[in-house]
């Protein structure tokens, strides 16, 4: 039985995750920590947590399990803060978008002989609501979370945090943390970035309410992503930013091949890419 | 009341007129034109026509009202079967998601003295699925109805296209085709465009699979529209070509905005990029 959890930083996936754990009785208690008080205090209202501080510093235990649910780059200052901890929880993960950069980030605190209880992973869940107040207790259920250990990572931190991600429902699976970061790019950061750009684009134009006004159902879903937190995604894109330019790199080859089909009104280059596209994407959602 | 209504083309979308029109009583007979054998058949069985041909020549009765449901490119030929209905039709429509290329199709094959009964149209509704079997009765509640009238358009034929597209429930609205073409180049074309070059690029990567396994939601939403048919969107493209060259300016503008700050990795460009977006579609989905 874990006795403690620790959620650094209580919004919508730190909270969803402690609401899950309490659900399913997995520990006996969880401590918040966020450094906004208002967010402490919405999560014991709701009772997402049975305590909660606004800095590392003030929580009077020392956790069983930490989960660092911070934007991105907060994690290296988040890791300044957890040194009195590290030899003494008996594992530590994270919920960030990118790998790597938190691998990183996190060698850069902590010499190796002591860093065998971290677990990097993320779990690809989330809604378009953020904060506390939108957690839900089974955000994670059927959901896949990748963990992308590294060579330093204990069997037993693994197992730890493996365990606690199925009490929640989700489907746990393991990635090197460059493919992790490369095939989110391709998934996920090139899709919001995309998203984005369009609407942006939109957004300047003389004619900006004819042309939303107008706007089918296709639009809505294909820009639905463009009302995620600017702030979180524009961390995302700089710490995953060489993945992300090689992925912009792949998908501008595929739009000057339209573009050039367009331009000289070629349809069977516009068909190629069409077909592949469909064909690639019907196989996808039939698996 | 209006006698015979004419569909040429029995797909989604003049099926899910004729179906909407039965059951509003709105005329007396529902006459069916479609190519293929097959989708008159399934049309005569689902009871959405009560008679149908192969081509108009085989057609015995002319019609009040003719409405063109085929794939833009096909247009042109369409309007040279029309010619011996032409002067006694009480009006004619077709569905296309372009228009200018339309009415320049219309004018090569008509004269303009005889064109006055034409009303270039667009209703901006539709399913993923395409065929007679995918038609619904109220596909159009609710949904716009782009009617682009030329200055030879009488009003007589306007009023009464207007009126048919208000018997299924749609919202009926009076663009100039420039306008209707550069608006839905940037609200459907242009998505459409990216959303299969996205899905494009990532299938032709090698390791395709692991990808489209990791997907989450956002990207299930944000490529849905690249399940759409192929040919279809070809000829969209193609009939739209200027509008949507012009729009993918626009686009690269501010795809190029994000590279560079990416590049640079400066956050300001890029929370520039996602603020303006976020903002105008909040506004846009509140609205």
């Amino acid at each position: 039985m874990v006795k403690t959890i620790c959620v650094i930083g209580v919004g919508l996936i730190g909270g969803s995750l402690a609401y899950g754990l309490r659900k399913h009785h997995w520990c006996e208690s969880i401590i918040g920590i966020d450094a906004q008080q208002h967010a402490i205090n919405e999560a014991i209202r709701l009772n997402v947590i049975d305590a909660g501080y606004t800095s590392v510093d003030d929580c009077p235990v020392i956790p069983d399990i930490v989960v660092i649910a911070v934007p991105v780059l907060k994690i290296a200052n988040i890791f300044q803060q957890l040194k009195p901890w590290m030899n003494k929880c008996k594992a530590m993960t994270d919920v960030s978008s990118t790998k790597q950069s938190v691998i990183d980030d996190f060698n850069q605190v902590f010499p190796e002989q002591l860093s065998n209880c971290f677990v990097p992973g993320h779990p690809i869940a989330g809604r378009e609501q953020s904060g506390v107040h939108a957690a839900i207790d089974n955000l994670f259920g059927n959901k896949k979370v990748i963990l992308t250990p590294t060579q330093q990572t204990s069997d037993d931190s693994l197992k730890l945090i493996t365990d606690m991600w199925e009490q929640v429902g989700a489907n746990v699976e393991q990635l090197s943390s460059q493919d992790h970061d490369q095939i989110l790019a391709a998934t996920s950061h090139l899709p919001h970035a995309l998203a984005f750009s369009l609407v942006h684009c939109l957004s300047t134009q003389s004619h900006t309410q004819e042309i939303f006004r107008y706007a089918a159902g296709g639009f809505a879903d294909f820009t639905r992503i463009a009302s995620s937190d600017p702030a979180i995604w524009r961390d995302i894109c700089l710490a995953n930013r060489e993945a992300l330019l090689r992925a912009l790199s792949h998908f501008d080859t595929s739009l000057q091949q339209f573009r050039s089909g367009l331009e000289a009104g070629d349809g069977s280059i516009l068909e190629e890419v069409f077909v592949d596209a469909k064909n690639a994407r019907d196989r996808y959602t039939d698996s």
